[in-house]
């Protein structure tokens, strides 16, 4: 998507390289800086110090990491090595052991001396293909938007929570992808943005996105998107998913559980936007998905910039003791509908795509 | 209440004196500050730039500032010019208005170069009514907790949001009345404090109180308390209240809605504890309650300590717009029981000491 003048991805390939560069998104929203990945271990601190973060940009970065071990040292061992440390380095996104997984698959059919060459060419497909999955997210999620347009006539105010935006995929991202495209088609979206603490992606994140895409955007804080519900302020909510039940329950950034309740209370439209890798069709029981518990310092302490320079701020007694769970579980029964790359519905399993869903959007 | 082994409140008139102390609660809890309010200019600037909040401590304030005023010059205009002022620094707490139109009241019947020493003993009075009450809060309150612990034998966790202890009133506080008394009483407490973005009230005040006094308590971000709740972590909610109508409706801080709808999702018994100070028996529509609306920049910086200095630092992108109401409404429908000075229950007009309501604890 769009910085100035610049269309970017969040990640590439150096052409006829073996060179991996991302955006740095610790830096963000101050700095705009790239960093490289050359071995799986930078994939992996990537991965586990959020430099790369949202669960389909975790993925393409897992399956840069495999081609990268294979780069260093192509032999089994190295392999499952690589394997094993990626999937260890963020417990909750399904996507991470998905692409893991097709890595691996695709590797097994590849002639000996063709694997680094296979594992980059298959990494680079699955770029091709999320960013495929999310733009055809964006054209089946514009008509909700659209349909809000056509029944009201005025400014459709989207609340959104954390980055489901492009930034969290490798272009268009998920639950924004509808929203660029509304806007690139001229419908007057305006978008309410969590600040998403304790990481702050919707301060940082979604908002540099929207700002630099040229789309209206307001920061509001965590708790202020039931109280701008209840005073009619708010169309529609659209978030995305970390990992999605066959049931249809939304693993999501811990908060979005709390919105969904406001918009069930309120009437307000409730959608999850997700490439439907992020099904997790074996799982059926949201309570039981392993939730992250992240270090208490990010709830104590909050970064940002200050006369010019970046830095963090304690914003709770010396000695406090913080809890940091950092994804929470919407049930099934407070969703609207689901956006995924082959439609738009309430009925999560014909929007899976089925056991083909992984060469789903090849397309 | 206890900080190490001194104990204060937090506002007091210095003995036979006409100046006012506070603490400045913008400086917690990195720095125990005190500071004077000699005119009623102080007290409407300490009101409006929050050295001193919360509904029962906005209240006091105000009536020292009245107090103040007539010592600067007694005369009608004065106290006119005083309770305009006073009345403009702050929209939303309904003890604001209470305070002041006792203070008018009570000097309307002294006599004539009595009228300043009246109004300063008015105020203290107030304040040592404000300090019984929440006694009294606290009294009620620990029935609930008690309850809970005689039922599952283990730690009660409360969760609160905001800070309504006695750093929001004259001492004791509303919501952690309760709490400091189980605590007291032996009953094994421990507490989820909301860090209540955007001023992090919770994270500064209610964690530094709760710390002081040996209370367990644990931080976590406005975005979590849904999450503990469904995984049975929370046992109540115990929160404030800065106006509540007749019909049981409850302003409190930004957030406490959400944290409502997650506790009637999970039955998990949401309680407010309040002054009857703040229940305004004219109002019976919550959703006309006036909102205040704060400046952005609460929302676009978070303050903290950086390496021994207090600063703040951007968390959003340069030039970003943000939206801060301070409050929202809780329908009286999520809420399971309010705590008064007059005991606990579910019939908040039961509970308001009715028209006798402003002298119903002076005892």
């Amino acid at each position: 998507m769009r910085v100035g003048e610049t269309w970017y991805r969040s990640i590439w390939r150096e052409p006829g390289s073996n060179l991996v560069r991302a955006i740095d998104q610790t830096a963000l929203p101050h700095r705009l800086r790239f960093f490289e990945l050359a071995t799986v271990d930078d994939a992996v601190a990537a991965i586990r110090h959020m430099k790369v973060r949202g669960a389909p940009l975790i993925g393409a970065t897992a399956a840069y990491g495999i081609a990268l071990a294979l780069a260093g040292r192509d032999d089994e061992a190295s392999l499952e090595r690589a394997a094993e440390a990626l999937l260890a380095a963020r417990p909750t996104a399904v996507n991470l052991r998905w692409a893991v997984e097709r890595m691996i698959r695709i590797l097994a059919g590849a002639a000996p001396g063709e694997r680094v060459h296979t594992a980059f060419a298959e990494a680079d497909r699955l770029c091709d293909e999320d960013a495929a999955c999310n733009e055809a997210i964006g054209v089946h999620g514009v008509e909700l938007i659209r349909g809000c347009a056509d029944k009201t006539g005025t400014t459709i105010n989207v609340l959104t929570h954390c980055n489901a935006g492009w930034l969290a995929t490798v272009d268009w991202g998920t639950a924004l992808a509808p929203i660029y495209r509304a806007h690139d088609e001229g419908i007057d979206v305006h978008v309410w943005v969590d600040e998403t603490r304790p990481r702050n992606q919707g301060a940082a994140l979604t908002m540099w996105e929207l700002m630099n895409h040229g789309v209206p955007c307001t920061l509001i804080v965590d708790n202020a998107g039931g109280h701008l519900m209840q005073r009619g302020q708010v169309d529609v909510v659209i978030v995305g998913s970390d990992r999605t039940t066959a049931t249809g329950d939304v693993c999501n950034k811990i908060g979005t559980y709390l919105k969904a309740l406001a918009a069930a209370d309120n009437g307000v439209p409730f959608h999850v936007a997700l490439p439907a890798s992020t099904i997790d069709l074996s799982a059926t029981d949201g309570g039981a998905i392993p939730i992250e518990e992240r270090d208490g310092r990010e709830v104590l302490r909050v970064a940002g910039e200050h006369e010019g320079e970046i830095l963090d701020v304690a914003i709770a007694p010396a000695g406090a003791r913080a809890a940091n769970p950092a994804f929470d579980v919407t049930p099934a029964r407070l969703v609207t509908g689901y956006i995924t790359e082959h439609g738009a519905g309430p009925d999560i399993i014909e929007l899976s795509g089925s056991d083909a869903r992984s060469e789903a959007c090849a397309g």
